[in-house]
């Protein structure tokens, strides 16, 4: 188990790790167990229950229709300000995913350069700020690799993968992951629109953060 | 223009026919200007302000959820009880959504085999009732044809066509129409989940039956 | 067709117009498919089907129960910050209503002076800014040219028109439009009150703009 | 005054007479007090106030969308079972009204013919177990008495009037009383869509009501 | 009639007053026909229908809750402002009702030192501002003179009533009203607590100041 | 204490009783603490705290509007099924009250004759299956013994005091415990219309009540 | 693992089993994915996603305040008619309850005697009509064992352990496995009343039912 | 009886006091029998009973969620600015709480350091402002008392105990007086999480206030 006595995990991203998490002018948005019904919460309960003597401390600042745009205007109100040791970025999917749905606003985009640019900068800004940084990879639920919205996504994650391995960060790399269990389920039974997804497919994220944190 | 003065056009199918439209508890159901917000309602605004004349009459009988099997019990109180001169009969794709939804719970599935003899029932029941029943086929906005989901509408499709052509009954083949708006336009800036469509989509089939009826 | 690849049009206006329309505070409101109920949403599928490859950005600043007195008061914020290529002005119902509807609070109507005067302002202020202005015509859905709001409704109109002339912009000339629908057409399958149209009145509207659009 | 010491009144009609009347299954709907917004309730404050000692009792019965059809399949629960002292019958805009709304469902319309007979099935059927039934006239707020809305309503007054001779009932003329007040005020400041009054209007029906009352 | 023509009128006060009449943020709170249900409503329908021609403008300043004390600190606002033409100020029964609700709370009571006090500052205040300034009594819906909370109240009462005579202003005086009616309606039938009118009572209430305004 | 282990507590009643209780179609509506806000609750607790071994069983049945008419029709259903050892029955203030709140509805009223022959026949009918038999008068929040409600209440509460001496039944005498209050608080602060009691008067009411159970 | 291809598990029991899961009127009720919030929609997203290809169909016909006499009431309903291969029945934790929230009302409690004989019929009549029956152990979360509600809780549980050995079911023994949990989580972070899970307790059966169904 | 006329008496405290209580923007928040559903409006109800004619005010400044440290950030807001006579403190079970609702949050635990700390401060700036400062000890319905959350609570209620007999204040040692009930009745018929009364022990609390108010 990678995870200290006593550590504080960060979850950053869009709406998929939102999902109604208590907001901060709710009195209860910091604690435990307010983390809406995403991956956070799955997250969450298997860390309490397998490794309750460690005393896991987790924060869910996810934001529904964020792009890394968003995300560097808030960094140092939701990451700086609450010093956690580790960080999960999760961005990236409506980075790409306007390109396809808004083709005809521009400025709504984030493109590679920018996405890449500014994720460099909240790296840089973070690194050494936490003991660990972790990258997720964003994804599409399409076996299609032909598809223009899945070759694309893909550009974008192979920027964090690249990321990762510049700066020597931890990724959890979904876009594969989802893949081999498109293999045997159909995209609907996981996300209605192939991105978004229901209770199974945020039990089999959590469980790809769990793989990371408990390998060696 | 292939209607005549008077005339009543009865839609049946499932939700995208359906579309939250005037229910028979609801005193305004049987009337125009209550049809939802389905592609029902820019049908009847193309043909009462181009055909006002024609003083056509419009039902919506569409039901979210259904399949073939559901239109079949509710055929005579939804449809023949209304005495259409034209029936637009617009149904399968949840025939084989719930195939790939619910891989688990077959007995919620319609199989080609009952979807092809229930339609062939339903057809002899009315054809010689109305003067022009319409059948419409059912889609997927997927352009990949090698995708699971698409060949299998595709073979209902098939039937459906088929069925048409053995009747001599109009058709309006929804899917190479969808094909050819998709070489330009994203699946989700007309559906998000390549099944629904939003008011771009319906007023796309809207055009497509638009063209039937204005057709010579 | 008029419009030239990639532009912007911007249509601002009364309740005619604004009919729910995503709002600025509102994530989605600067986003197509937010554009409420309106003509504006009809205007929006007509181009995004038929010329797609034109990717024209549409936004709706219609604002309920606004004469052009408030028009001016956000024309800088809500047109000139946007830079739009063209912008359709539709204004002036409010204008007369209000001295039928409130007769004897007359710091709320807008004297045909001030209504010239501002939209005169309003004009020379955006005139070279953009590359067309269109202005639609204020309109009452009553054949009776006696009746006293038609008769003043038409002094309004007259203005638009002048103006169209005198600067040379583009006019969309509604009350000819629905004068003729309503020969053949009741007003209350139109409009329940003889101004705020119905899905019918809303596509009618539509059809108008997309006539001047692809008018040569 | 017209009204004996005890006498009941019982008011049915339409959307004008109903405007959220108690119903029967609420516990308080036979009571005082409990007529909704519409003149009834003004004109029983009038009769509270001014002839308290008489001690009338008030019934409203009132259906919005109904026409004489939906009267008449009511009429011996609604009207007969309570065995009122006077009955107000106000009847016939819907019956007018759907012709123009809806012009191709004709199977809602109330024809002039059924008008007449079924009204005169409802007179003859009551006249002898009331001690005064009065007939209302129906209306349309439009002072041009060529527009075809006001030309078909007038048909159906004068069905109403005719009976009133015929059968020597006492009669409320609205129309002519509205088109005096037209005069003065505009249709919009008493019915936004010609038909429902607001405040204003159903105020000026109750003074139609305590007029004939109140005559000698 | 009192009233010359173009003349507003200004109504301001308590909850009897209020009735959820339109809010200044309420961007229709300005208008005529936006006075809620409270007597003020009944006074602007018998203007609009008899004396159409003054063409009378009507606001509705009440609030509720309010004493005195609540009005003074609210005057220049809701009042000078305004510019009207005629005031009625309707104030006094909360500033007696809270010395019998909230027994032990003495810092909520008006005692008749401030009540009178406060009221002379707002007579002479806008005394020669506006044309017709009217004083409305307070009341309580109670036939027993020797009830304490009646007799309190006739003690404001009597300074209102002293306070129209020494600056020679209009009055209504609203308790003798009340005390004829209750000779012959029991007070539950007009206000359930003896101070909140219902419909019949702001009925009552309106010819009250129909009766003032018409007298010569 | 008059109480034996384990028995049962019934209350039937009017508004007063009920005060939203559960109700039988509410899975918990049968259990201790769901009897809602009223004085039923304050005796449930006086007894769970003071007297918790003898384990009674309390059961609310009032409804609000209830006549002694109202009660014999759901007597059966409501008292005998439920078999209860004690039977507190409070009726009679709504008796009264129509006959002042809806002058005009005679129909409504229960007249002393009948309130004493329907009061006797309950009486009769559960007597000898129950072991105490509780009579609680009817009362009116009013000092002033001329008043004319006070009068006919006092005429209802004299009907309850005489039959509760004839069949030597327990009584709560409710008027003469309020008159005391009110000797040093004003009616409205305990009951708003003189009948419905804020939480100062239901506690008061159970007070009452405990007095009974407590004594000798 | 024990399942086999194709199988059906349902679940049946409590509040603890229900958590708003899709009911039969709900046209999705049926189906996967519709299981609510408990542990039977983390069971579902454990199988789908390691024993996909198993293609296990879930039923949950958990209802909330259920005891053993409840679940016998509907047992045709809803466990034989759907013929399922697995029945996990979780009941007894409201029979046990009910003696503690409820001690003044015996008619609800549900003693061991009667919780030990309906437990039998119903193992009697499903036994050979499943491939295999499931019992589990009601629970509290309590770690005293000294305290009376855990005493009669593990009386409760023995009779399941015991019907276990007797008819050689399966068993899912909770409250070793909560007990365990305790340890070193305090209750509240699992149930805030010792008895409805939050998420990470319904997490925590849940990896009790897979652990039974991944033993050899 | 210890209170002297005319006194006010504040209440402060968390969840348990506050219970939906009157806010200050409300504006009847400072009103008597405003103070929601706790134990305040008990003490309120019996004062005003048994002792009306002291006249006391009574004000609740409860607020969910609250610690001490809470109370210290609103103390002169909401305790010294009214100027009450008495102050009840009712403050700790959430200090402790969180700690084992939050085990991994330690900042918002509050070690009984800074509770010790932040109360002396409290009562040395009130002291002498007030005429007495009553100390409430924190709870925990829990009889085992080597239960570690009932421990805990102890070390608190002692904090208050040795802090009320350093500064010679009153108390109202609630901890003692649950026991007591504890004993023969279950926690889940008083409190279903063992902190939250239901309306029997909030009538319980009151009844200890009173025993403090009304003793020698």
């Amino acid at each position: 188990m990678k995870l200290n006595k006593g550590e504080t995990i960060l979850f950053i991203g869009d709406s998929i790790t939102d999902c109604n998490r208590g907001r901060q002018e709710d009195i209860y948005a910091w604690a435990p167990l307010h983390h809406g019904t995403s991956y956070v919460s799955d997250v969450e309960a298997e860390l309490l229950i397998a490794y309750t003597d460690l005393g896991i401390k987790i924060l869910n600042r996810g934001t529904a229709d964020n792009t890394i745009r968003d995300l560097k205007e808030r960094w140092q109100k939701d990451v700086m300000d609450w010093q956690p040791d580790w960080v999960f970025v999760f961005i990236g999917i409506n980075d790409v995913w306007k390109q396809f749905q808004y083709p005809n606003v521009a400025d709504r985009w984030i493109q590679p350069e920018e996405y890449e640019r500014t994720y460099r900068e909240l790296i840089e800004q973070t690194k050494s700020a936490v003991r660990k940084m972790v990258l997720v990879t964003p994804y599409y639920l399409e076996l299609n690799r032909a598809e223009p919205m899945r070759i694309r996504m893909e550009e974008y994650a192979d920027i964090v993968r690249r990321l990762a391995r510049e700066y020597d960060l931890e990724i959890v790399d979904l876009q594969p992951a989802w893949d081999a269990l498109l293999e045997r389920m159909y995209s609907q039974q996981i996300a209605y629109d192939r991105v978004h997804p229901n209770h199974v497919g945020h039990v089999y994220i959590a469980k790809q953060i769990m793989k990371l944190l408990e390998s060696e």
